[in-house]
């Protein structure tokens, strides 16, 4: 069964930037979307900003098992209740995939608690990503690195907690380094950050960065099912501890009761 | 100079459950701020939910080195704000120690960006707390172990991120474990996450408690002042890059424009 | 294609305690093999201490995908350049899974870099393997914890590198805990250690233990290629830098010279 | 008390090669020692490859807090059993320090357990290390980078295990990109690699490089005292088990026997 991925994307620049609606006449989450299914074991579809509940209703997002997110522009009009949703989904086991300047994207913070701030500047300058892991599935298939002639500067320090895995460091043109690819697990979803992808530049039809596209979902996809019970927190009664106890000592919460939170 | 550590508490059950009021008369945060302060190089006062601003006012948390966090019966009590507030100076280096049911706080729960949850049972059952990681600052001078005889079970999993370091294992007489001292670093902030301390028992009287929690103060202070520039997303125009270039191509931003957030 | 996996058994025990032989009349080897074949992805052959290179020649390792190592009566016997040999491989990509006294083996301490100390007793208790990581693949179909009413007991500190993940911890009758089940990469290599397994009860035998074991294997497996040039430490000359540069300085290597080592 | 540091360097270019001798004619240990001296809480002496026992003798590392150590030209002339010494002192607490072509020294690789390889180039072009955690204390008192006009090259593929954190990533004008500052902990010593310091160059007279070593030192320094029983494997007999428990099934080991290795 091909892994079920929704590409979502704000869809913003493409409808008022001439040079992005250039760039990427299907939207930047058409070109990823294709990207992804270009093998044929990721179904890719896509979701927008304006859609209702920005395209990702329960019920759609019940059924994906990894969520790719593109935001620019206006992340705050992202609906705090979506955020939510989408950051149970991760905890029960979605993948997701934050590309470029998703790092301020709500649902990143949201996940990372830290600020995940950056440095930037937008030159055209040349970026080569090296890899710093090439055992790690998502550098699957590349050399010690690749070029983008054109992409924007994202510099360090990137305040996000330390990662799980270093994946890619970046070399910029202009003197600064940022590490570009970025593993971490959030209850039983697995998160990567993969930094190129600035919208004035055409990053996404680079065959490398489909590559790693591809790689990410393969990887982010954790086929164990759904942990639901991860947001739960279960009293165990006495009469079923795994051990035998006798109960002692005073008490706050009367038999059956559930929990302060 | 002494560590400057405010222990702020709910200090809800002390005025509603006659155990404990007796187990802690002058509240929890009195008996934690006693103990912190014994040894002369950490200075603790204290902070209470009906204060204004919850006695964290801006002010006060500037000039806080380490804030100690035990709340359980009115979470939802805590305001936004002052969530928002507290994992500022976090992000900017003022340590962080969660106790116990503070693993469902506003505050861990916003720097973890998981749902923290676990199992429970409230039967006074023996926990013994292993110490994993001998050589860590936080264990320095306990046993193999310490006992504490009465305490409120917590059993895994505990749905956290991997932390930085384990430092602590809990068994308990009923047959569960628990990861019952965690690190994190979110940001220049140290985070500690220590789980015993029910109040309907007396475990802040505990000596090998009153050990624990002053080397985690001074393990979670941080020295090196405060990361102001932490939450900034600084623009580096052309003519300030490391090293000459060029810029070329198009571009979304005007000169001196901020970027999106 | 199936996973090719090697099981390497010391198979001493089983020669000279009759106790071991009745539980292993096929050795733990050849019982584990078994459990791992049982559901056909994995294709699992053996060797063992006394063949020719302890079975374990260059030519079979290279078509090893994982290698599942038991060996406690005498590690000493193994040989350090298959051991080397164990490592380039591990290095390279091929997954290891290490069993029980395991901890004590040469290869194991070689590619953790640390002591692998813990204490133990051998009183046949009770031992209760929490998940603590329910969304790991090596967690796959497992229930929130599983029991072996016979064990040795293994006690913490366990003088370990803090690995990637935890994924089991384990509660003794005797008052103990572990844990259990820890993931490394080094190189290329996934790394697994895996508690349970003395050779005087049938663990290998237990249904949930032989879940654990295949898991493993499949998460272990890199199905990225051989990274043979983890060795390597090449000179990258002057004209054949990424960016043009010139040369500057004075000069301790003549052109073309390899570094020391 | 100050901090008791040992700089261990090979002192054979110093020796053999003008170039060397004139940057340093105290020697490499000479010039970082003074560094370390400078402020007044590190105390360091120094040690060399020609000494009796290295300069490292058993009584000699009892009393040292923190190693640095500096090597390149023939790291096989260094014992094993002096490798084995250190090695012990770092799980029993004392810090180490390991710089530049140290990547390869025996200890280095001993503790890391993986290649340790990457590639390089000597053509004394710029490099630029950037803070990537900047609330670390090896970070303390430094801008957003700093930059060394000439050094040699060292690029990714830095084949170590993941770090607990990484402090520095280095930028060189050729292309290529470095993780330049890494720690790690194993047992109870705490493990700082530090990249810059080819001997053709003036690196260790930089006062950022000085910087960086002092914090180094300060962080890698371990009061809790000397963790010796990390090596042991001690038997818990049924009777000294923390709960009672009563033996049963077989066993392999007699009453008060110590176990395998």
């Amino acid at each position: 069964m091909p892994i079920r991925t929704i590409v979502w994307n704000e869809n913003i620049h493409e409808q008022t930037n001439e040079t992005v609606s250039q760039n990427y006449p299907k939207g930047i989450h058409g070109t990823i979307a294709a990207a992804l299914s270009a093998e044929g074991d990721i179904e890719a579809g896509t979701a927008t900003l304006p859609e209702l509940d920005h395209g990702l209703t329960a019920e759609r997002l019940k059924d994906c098992d990894v969520l790719v997110w593109w935001g620019h522009r206006d992340h705050d009009a992202v609906h705090d209740v979506i955020v939510e949703r989408v950051a149970k989904r991760v905890w029960e086991g979605m993948g997701l995939i934050v590309l470029h300047s998703g790092h301020f994207s709500k649902i990143f913070k949201r996940l990372m608690g830290s600020p995940c701030a950056l440095s930037w500047r937008e030159a055209g300058e040349r970026e080569r990503l090296w890899v710093v892991n090439p055992g790690h599935p998502i550098a699957a298939g590349l050399g010690p690195y690749f070029e983008l002639e054109h992409e924007e500067m994202y510099g360090e320090p990137f305040s996000v907690p330390e990662p799980q895995e270093t994946v890619f460091v970046s070399w910029f043109q202009g003197g600064e380094v940022f590490r570009s690819g970025l593993t971490y697990r959030r209850g039983a979803g697995n998160i990567f950050y993969f930094r190129p992808g600035h919208e004035t530049y055409p990053t996404y039809h680079d065959a490398n960065v489909a590559k790693v596209l591809r790689n990410a979902v393969r990887w982010a996809h954790n086929p164990t099912g759904h942990w639901t019970t991860v947001h739960d927190a279960p009293n165990v009664p006495v009469d079923r501890a795994p051990e035998k106890i006798e109960e002692r000592g005073p008490r706050l919460h009367k038999a059956g009761e559930a929990g302060y939170r």
